[in-house]
């Protein structure tokens, strides 16, 4: 008879199934063997000789995905919000002005983020399912003069993937960093970190990548780093401060690797391979890949009499796809019958696209 | 021909391979095949019936392995750090003062964290090796008048278990929450929550649990909750507001779930499994045999001559010992060659024990 006071959970003493699930939404994506088979492999020490090479591979690998040679360029621990409040954490001191792009629920929650730390928070918003001309953006750069600009690159809520060519110029123009959420976009839609002048970008281990969610890659331009090592006070997340992750990643000058956290090892791996997979495929195939698949989806669509939500072709995201649910139809009813019948995931609406569809293709 | 300007990583383009090794550190521990297996299944979404079951289940296990009823009891979507800065910007705000318990490097880090938010931190410290007395505490608590007070249990990086018995009684008295840091520990030597009148506890994964590193266990008590869930101002992090995390989790009273962040599925499998090998082995006798097998190898070190590095043997930590690296020897020399030679990991010490040599046996 056991003294304890809290008994062991009969939930916990049945057997552990999880079904099998064609994932269609914008993400988690479907994980692939070789992916899964590599996260399965044995667990190394966060420190150890060949876990330090596996993060160096995956430092590559962001380096291709990402189009950049930045050297602070490495894998947060934790899903991409954890990246987005590491970007907004370290480029960010207390009472400075920064400008966010809201055309969904990616900005608003960058806004959020960026409040809580005392910056001094400016918007550019438009309705959901559009996007904002380098105009509007020059105009709102001049106005409050920004040390960030935000900007979400695949706005998965609306379906939207944003334009990027020349944001750069215009925010080093006006003394800027251009900070991009790429969370929903990266490697299935092109975007060059340094060719386009993009000083911070983040994403998610589990959309075009096809790992499981728990890693997010983000890399810094040295423009970037110049404001983010020579701050007037630390950022306010020891977990998530550049200065112990840039060393933990070997992209500093230090000799050693302190410990800082313990990494997870083997999510490590999984990511290691996912970006294995894209350099093998190659970043313009996969880019070419979700055009051609996205295009024949939007078609097959149309053909059944459903409606997309972003009427400019162009504006729309390879990666995901939000249609319009039928008029008399609650999205629910739909979500709900295809999870049913075809135990398949398309996701209801976030945000602004609240009470429509979004799929995903990846 | 590539128009890109980074080409696809040489080193990604080979076959990945990791060896097998026999982790004797403080953690990550090896992780048993039947919790790889489960991190193995396939994905679900983030809010997937499914996955909501399964989050369910962890909690149940959590409230076990922890010894609470607490209905705020989840796992934070990181590893242990998260779950210290979980525990710290939740329950502190800006100006607070914060008393905070040092005999290794987790209370600096604590104290760190801190810190960073504007708390008012008040240290107690001890020499590496050493603890406090009840009454050292209480002293410590009417001086400074905390609203928290954080305490190591298994302070791994000198081989101390700290004891707890009457110091939630004395933080209660003093009107302050009793905060501890059981990662090294929770599930190797005896705790119980809410019989220790511990308001907020947090653990790893990858420690006596022996799932991978990535999500930390912590649980709030009714009087934590009444502090965290009236604050004056936000917590400094969105990804680790206790506010939206328990509404994730379900802890709270709102009929829906609503999206806060991707948590990292097939890592909650894995620490659902683990969870349910606690359960099956029964805690009292996950502590028995950490303490017997603990003293098994404190005779045999001591007969091969070498010497603990903690006097006291009541205060030897059962999961993590310490050992003196003998006069003449450099521990890089003694891991080192244990790695080579036998391909097992014991680890070199961390802060106050640096010089000494670190070996855990989960």
């Amino acid at each position: 008879m056991s003294s304890l006071c809290v008994l062991p959970p009969e939930c916990l003493l049945q057997p552990f199934t999880v079904p099998q699930r064609l994932m269609l939404g914008p993400g988690p994506s479907n994980v692939p063997a070789r992916i899964t088979a590599a996260g399965a492999q044995p667990i190394l020490g966060h420190l150890h000789a060949e876990t330090i090479e596996i993060m160096n591979q995956i430092k590559s690998g962001i380096q291709y995905a990402f189009q950049t040679q930045n050297r602070v360029t490495l894998a947060v621990s934790g899903p991409g919000h954890a990246a987005m409040e590491c970007a907004i954490f370290n480029s960010l001191e207390h009472g400075e002005s920064v400008l966010i792009a809201i055309n969904g629920i990616w900005g608003e929650r960058a806004a959020e983020i960026a409040e809580r730390i005392g910056a001094k928070v400016n918007t550019l918003v438009t309705s959901a399912g559009g996007y904002f001309t380098n105009e509007e953006i020059e105009q709102a750069l001049d106005k409050y003069r920004p040390v960030v600009f935000f900007l979400t690159h695949g706005e998965s809520s609306t379906g939207v993937v944003h334009p990027i060519d020349g944001i750069g110029d215009l925010c080093h123009k006006y003394n800027c960093l251009f900070l991009v959420d790429s969370v929903a976009a990266l490697g299935g839609t092109p975007i060059c970190m340094d060719e386009q002048g993009i000083d911070i970008m983040y994403t998610g281990s589990q959309k075009v990548l096809n790992a499981p969610p728990g890693t997010a890659p983000i890399s810094f331009s040295e423009r970037a780093c110049q404001k983010i090592f020579n701050r007037r006070t630390k950022p306010i997340s020891y977990f998530l401060d550049m200065n112990l992750l840039a060393n933990y990643w070997g992209c500093d000058d230090k000799p050693v690797r302190a410990y800082h956290h313990t990494g997870p090892v083997t999510s490590f791996y999984g990511l290691r391979e996912s970006l294995a997979i894209l350099a093998e495929t190659g970043l313009e195939n996969s880019w070419k890949r979700h055009k051609e698949v996205a295009e024949y989806f939007h078609k097959g669509l149309g053909e059944m009499g459903l409606k997309l939500f972003v009427q400019d072709k162009k504006a729309r995201l390879p990666t995901v796809t939000t249609i319009v649910a039928p008029p008399g139809y609650d999205w629910r009813e739909i979500t709900g019958y295809i999870m049913k019948t075809y135990n398949m995931e398309i996701s209801g609406g976030l945000g602004p696209s609240a009470g429509m569809v979004r799929s995903s293709w990846f």
